[in-house]
């Protein structure tokens, strides 16, 4: 059924993509995007949870959101609730949960009630790649907001809302991944929480804080979601089950001032969020969450020290980075004579994928030496392995590193 | 933490809807929507299918889109294209079928691939509300197609598409449910496929073919899709496992030729459909599709034959309408004297929803005195005591039906 009856030279819209190529399998070395530990899935206790649940609930199944709404199933907006007021500082009510297919999808519905083309948005210049694709496809002005290694400069921060102040600019959100960035994996300390809270509303500018990497945290202090400290409704606050359980599950959440939650819900015109998974979760989630973080999280803190290690060993000082104390990223910077836009391409021909820094920053220049690693989804020793090799492709195309374990080049 | 710190009044885009009401609970007698029999989902089939895979396949979750790439998890595409094939004609691969969360976003897609502001789009008269509502948001013209009790009366269309190519336009889609019409439930004969498609190709104008029903017929001739027919790229069909299954899974798919099919995934930036609901459809209907769809529609057919005597019984010849011969609703006119919508809001007070035929109208007033009712969620006894509460409202607030039941008023 191949031929060509149609001319859809003239249907087509204006700007949509080329056809996707067909997938072909992961990569041996498969260092990108945002995929999890395989043996940390606890398919039993979940297969366990389907079982109980779906022999409970499953005639709620006829109807569109089961008996619970738009919002999503009670069941798991109650987990949420519970996990962000003991977890996050978050003091909120399932009523004021909304449930939704993946974080990536509250920040699409966020963007639509927020954004038009040509409105301004401030955006850490390192940040997640879909977020600032996303804002750039609905014809967003990206202002990047210069970070250090406690995430926002807040001083700078400050001047550019001033500067932009000046020019009669209103942002329409700073959008913040303050707990494990991404790609940075800081962590914002409490008092630049505060600060941030105090310019948002001085200058009348909503924060969007996704904290999709939160529950990841093994090192360091671990101060509340910026959402805990407004009184008001100045944090529109998302999260995640793709980094904490898995990312094929395709659930995440998000909670904000009241007016802003039903106009998001209102916006939502999806027929609601898969119900199984929902079900699955809110079982799993309530009688696991401690166990299963916990142990999660030193599964990656195990695997972060292999990457580390490997790294000290095949690229040494020629690896500039800050040790990610949670989430499953590491942020690498590397020498200016490395393009790793390039280096991703030349790797990819051997089976080593790399998230090349320049789709991970506002302003693609400044990310162009830097390049993000998973260490989350490889194997202890793909991780070992797949460094060895990088090191030596990077090597033979920039010269750099000079060294790589015991060999000289 | 209800204070409102910032003014929202000059972040909210244009358009965005008003924040949307709580959900509170069902109305008793529950008519609208494509809710499903509760009876019918096979819990604990999909409980067994749930541990099975989850135990065999749980760490793929892992990995976004497991191991299956963008299109969906491979045993259900491999599902959808064994049953397309032996149920629908359509002979398809695996690999030219993309899963999607729900026909909707099915729509949603190739609408997005389609439709700019302005373009034209022919729909049938009466058509899937929501269907309407998307293409209005895009900004579509929608231009209606004249009905008959078998479907698309063919000549008008010719006449439409004459017309409209002797004003300069060419529409983007003929969007058609033809297989168990939504919502007045014709099915189109073989012939007037063919002549659909010949019309399609001489004015070179897709036909966006929804199949959402086409599974759940009892009665009557079964004509393949029109996609069997289509040799070349004419047809986009898609299809859902929202009514032969349960809508709280948002589970459907598309396929297309293999362009239109890769652009489709292209625009799909949702990082996957839910996997969980994949795996287990994939497992449930692999072993018990035709067991379970026959039994479906035979508590449908009884369910409809429950639904036509409280109608005769309670509206008597009030009520004109063409027997449904499958799916799950029932179409119905009434007198010009009764307008639905107000009809609507009056039984809303009483407990009882029904569809008014103005949202499932591209004019909105030939639907004026229409009204659609899901006869597939109630229960029998809800089907008799709701349709003649429904009928007491109706004379009360427009003088007919004049008798209903023994009770002459």
């Amino acid at each position: 059924m191949n031929e060509i009856s149609i001319d859809y030279s003239t249907i087509y819209a204006k700007g949509t993509p080329p056809p996707k190529a067909p997938f072909t399998g992961f990569p041996l070395y498969n260092f990108v995007g945002g995929n999890n530990d395989p043996e940390s899935i606890p398919s039993d206790a979940l297969a366990d949870s389907a079982d109980r649940m779906l022999r409970e609930h499953g005639r709620k199944l006829a109807t569109y959101n089961m008996d619970s709404g738009p919002h999503g199933f009670l069941a798991l907006r109650e987990f949420v609730a519970k996990k962000l007021s003991t977890q996050r500082g978050v003091q909120v009510v399932a009523a004021n949960i909304l449930i939704t297919s993946g974080s990536g999808q509250a920040i699409d519905l966020v963007n639509q009630l927020t954004i038009e083309a040509g409105d301004t948005v401030l955006v850490e210049e390192y940040s997640y790649g879909s977020a600032i694709s996303r804002l750039r496809q609905l014809g967003a002005k990206l202002v990047p907001i210069p970070l250090d290694n406690l995430g926002i400069r807040i001083d700078a921060l400050s001047r550019i809302l001033e500067q932009l102040k000046g020019d009669g600019i209103k942002p329409k959100q700073i959008y913040t991944i303050p707990t494990i960035q991404n790609p940075t994996a800081s962590v914002m300390p409490i008092e630049r929480r505060h600060q941030l809270l105090k310019l948002s509303k001085e200058f009348g500018v909503p924060i969007f804080e996704d904290e999709c990497y939160a529950d990841l945290l093994w090192a360091g202090d671990w101060p509340p979601a910026i959402r805990a400290f407004d009184e008001g409704n100045q944090v529109i606050h998302v999260g995640s089950f793709s980094k904490n359980l898995g990312p094929a599950l395709r659930l995440g959440y998000v909670t904000a001032a009241p007016d802003i939650l039903g106009r998001l819900v209102a916006l939502k015109n999806d027929g609601g969020t898969p119900a199984i998974e929902q079900m699955i979760v809110a079982d799993f989630f309530g009688h696991h969450f401690d166990d299963h973080v916990q142990r999660l999280r030193r599964t990656l803190e195990r695997k972060r020290n292999t990457l580390i290690q490997a790294l000290e060993e095949h690229f040494g000082t020629t690896a500039d980075y800050v040790r990610a104390s949670g989430g499953i990223f590491q942020w690498i910077q590397l020498p200016e004579v490395v393009d790793t836009s390039e280096l991703a391409k030349a790797a990819a021909a051997e089976g080593i994928a790399i998230n090349p820094g320049r789709e991970w920053s506002v302003d693609p220049e400044r990310g162009k030496h830097c390049l993000r690693i998973c260490f989350a989804n490889p194997s202890d020793n793909q991780l070992v392995e797949g460094v060895a090799k990088l090191a030596q492709i990077c090597h033979r195309e920039f010269g750099v590193p000079l060294r790589s374990g015991n060999v000289s080049r």
